[in-house]
């Protein structure tokens, strides 16, 4: 049974969700027949619908030059399973190298943008570059409009993750130097008297 | 003993691994006299050092104008014992009514704001606005420089989150309208060959 066969759309109002607890992603982009993917621990959304989002890119990194480029990129959630791949792409450059080929990753296609899509991630959203140089410049930091989103049916429907029996698709958070921590177990919270 | 006792500095170089792996924050401020403290799931750090930070206020918050016009504010960070006030300061407005008075709330006084700092949270950021109007006007998106931070030592300590045996100072990963998810364990990523 391929990947494809749990992967959903995700209405455009529910996009936020995808990111709102905070998932460190992979980032990827390509233009003029190049592309590339790298991970990102800072990303985060920024508006509800249309669905916004913010992600920051050094000016060393290749996805940035792409991305620029091209004006769209895609922000998918990877998880558990792809650890060593998510440290993998984080420590290195795709500039000489095509990463796609290197690693043997499996890519699909999306609606609105050139930048492929990484099989066996759990969330996946396309996105429209919002250009603000300014803040592109002094902060790495790139705005974007999601035009597009889709995830694991098996771990995210309804708008709400439940992880519960698929441990190896829990998402990850990054710390630092390849250290991650998954999430973990759901908590309500309710309205205290006052 | 107090909470104060295992409340540790972090160095500024360490600061941005409290907001890393995506929590949902408490963001304070205190303007002439007056104070707020509201919820807030899209934070994230936008540089390493000096520590940067991002984080999404609505127009309609008290917290942002506190924030404006105090030119300071607080990123503290929230854990699984107060899923409850979580919820709450996400819901409800300080503009009438003071919430440190009205929930009981303790606090504490950091070194260069005048934001309060809550205690029972497992880290705290002190940040000093870097203006920007544009994108605060366009996005909702202030952006502050981290200018001393600190953290709960039972938790985090050496630059490493390890909640191992503190399943009540996990950290809240906001999904949508009171659900939470709290962090879980770590996995360390590891280079691949290609």
């Amino acid at each position: 049974m391929s990947p494809a066969h749990h992967r959903r759309p995700v209405p455009l109002s529910k996009a936020y969700r995808l990111l709102n607890h905070g998932p460190t992603v992979l980032v990827s982009a390509a233009h003029n027949g190049r592309r590339n993917i790298m991970a990102a621990a800072w990303a985060m959304p920024l508006d509800f619908e249309p669905p916004k989002v913010a992600v920051v890119l050094d000016k060393a990194t290749w996805t940035r030059q792409l991305l620029e480029g091209a004006g769209t990129f895609v922000l998918q959630v990877p998880c558990a399973a792809q650890a060593d791949l998510v440290q993998t792409l984080g420590n290195t450059t795709g500039a000489e190298t095509d990463k796609f080929a290197a690693y043997g990753l499996q890519t699909f296609i999306g609606e609105h943008t050139e930048a492929p899509l990484l099989e066996g991630c759990v969330a996946w959203l396309e996105c429209r570059l919002l250009p603000e140089p300014h803040t592109q410049q002094t902060y790495d930091l790139f705005l974007g409009e999601v035009v597009a989103a889709y995830a694991d049916e098996r771990v995210f429907s309804e708008g709400r993750w439940h992880f519960e029996g698929h441990d190896q698709r829990r998402t990850l958070h990054h710390v630092a130097g390849g250290h991650f921590l998954t999430i973990g177990q759901p908590i309500d919270g309710h309205q205290l008297p006052h």
